[in-house]
């Protein structure tokens, strides 16, 4: 693209692999913000390109990625991680040098490896979404507010780390910068535990019904709360546990640790003990809640 | 009280031991009601008896349970389970013969038990509430479409037990008779499971600060709905563990039996046993919701 296009459009032709609900917000938030010439969708199925152009999140749209992606200034890659682990290295080789290349994948060390040290490859997470999936729910306003974590390497061009923190900010959100492991030990607690959880929780709640018929009417907000994310898409978190396993399991040890701490004191019936359990959750629920557990900005990056 | 006036206030006078959320709520919706002829409050302290009155959910209160509760026809235990624990056996022993007396306790077994067989206790626990506590965050229709369980015995009364099911459908909640034992088993898994999982990650994302300082900006709404509740009064779950201890730890072990599961094929790198996982948990989900997994009308009392 010329100098002048670039300061018009400067993220200039941009193809989104992946045209769900996160790609597809991504193309809605873009097309409004004029900030790029196109923004091409690429979806396996024809009908999903179609869903993709109805719902206005693509100009024009192809089922195949080397057609799409050829000719983009950007490219962002928002599949599961499986996927995304499966063509990064394909992308990488198959677009004109000088493409930046991020993607929107709920892992980052696994993606940021298979990448290996091209420099015009940023890893990216904008921390948002729900247990709804596909371009049906996506909507221009998702990232606002968000956090989007990138994790650069030491290879990656400034440049391109630039391009993409513009394309996080230019659609509302938020970015914070790390090391791709730093990114995958937090998350496994602050989202991959919690889902975890969830479903853990629903199942216990179903196989309940074997003895107990009416459960279901025996619950109220805690427990559909709890449950929420139990309703999200399974292959995508199969391949975010695949793809941060060390990180899950050590997140699950503490988690049972913390369980164990509970079972402990009620053993014991020892009141003052879990009181103080529940007295150290709440308080800290407080200080997250408003801001106070970790400081707006971060320390340096490490 | 006469005939005459039972027919035009069916709940004669009132008694609410603990204006609380629950206990607030209780009052201002009977009060909207019409159905009692005085809606009495009991709380500790002077300050909180004006609170509640101040809220509009008591004609008049005092600080003295004795003098609240006498002359009562209905008297409704709302305190903490500890609490309800503690005098429901003075309370019944204080009130005059034939005073129904029921409680909106979270467990059943513990205060069934001490209460005997007193034919005119009913055990209740009205299935809604909120993570705020205080007859500030009190609304009368806090109880409407929720379940109000109650746990007979087979010697209670009939009347008794029909005058407490006419107080939880006047102020809008749907009744669910069933065993105490079968109640605290089910709730041990739909809400004191929540409250300690939501605890325990709360918890365990506090400790991760040590480590990572920005974690508190790399969580989004799976993190937070899974930790709402971790916001709730600590005495209250105390009370709730210490009175539910044998089907919590249950519960707990059934749980540990999930996370088993998910860390086999996480181990194996079983993607397959993965997906199924989360499937089994998200078809769960649907069907809860959709109330498909358990029948509207349950089966038989047992």
């Amino acid at each position: 693209m010329s100098e002048a296009e670039a300061g018009d459009k400067p993220f200039g032709t941009v193809a989104i692999v992946g045209v769900g609900l996160i790609g597809g917000s991504l193309g809605m938030a873009l097309r409004q913000s004029g900030l790029a010439r196109t923004v091409v969708g690429v979806e396996p199925e024809q009908s999903r390109v179609m869903a993709a152009h109805a719902a206005g999140a693509i100009d024009h749209g192809t089922t195949d990625w080397g057609k799409g992606t050829a000719g983009a200034d950007l490219v962002v890659l928002s599949t599961p991680v499986g996927h995304i682990l499966e063509i990064v290295r394909d992308v990488l080789a198959w677009v004109e040098p000088g493409t930046v290349v991020t993607d929107v994948g709920s892992t980052k060390s696994a993606i940021v490896k298979r990448a290996g040290d091209n420099p015009f490859f940023v890893g990216g997470h904008p921390m948002t979404g729900s247990e709804k999936i596909g371009v049906e729910a996506a909507r221009a306003d998702l990232f606002n507010g968000a956090t989007w974590a990138l994790t650069p390497t030491p290879h990656t061009d400034p440049h391109a780390l630039a391009l993409v923190e513009r394309l996080a900010q230019t659609v509302g959100a938020k970015t914070l910068t790390l090391t791709a492991d730093a990114h995958d030990a937090m998350t496994a607690v602050t989202s991959h535990l919690p889902h975890v959880l969830a479903s853990s929780l629903m199942r216990q709640a179903a196989e309940m019904r074997e003895t107990y018929h009416h459960a279901g009417r025996l619950s109220a907000g805690s427990f559909a709360d709890a449950t929420r994310v139990a309703a999200s898409s399974p292959p995508l978190w199969r391949d975010v546990c695949l793809s941060n396993k060390d990180a899950l399991f050590a997140a699950l040890q503490h988690f049972r640790g913390q369980l164990d701490v509970l079972e402990a004191a009620l053993e014991a019936g020892d009141g003052a003990a879990l009181e103080a359990f529940f007295a150290q959750g709440r308080d800290a629920k407080a200080d997250w809640e408003a801001g106070r557990m970790f400081p707006e900005q971060p320390p340096p990056f490490r």
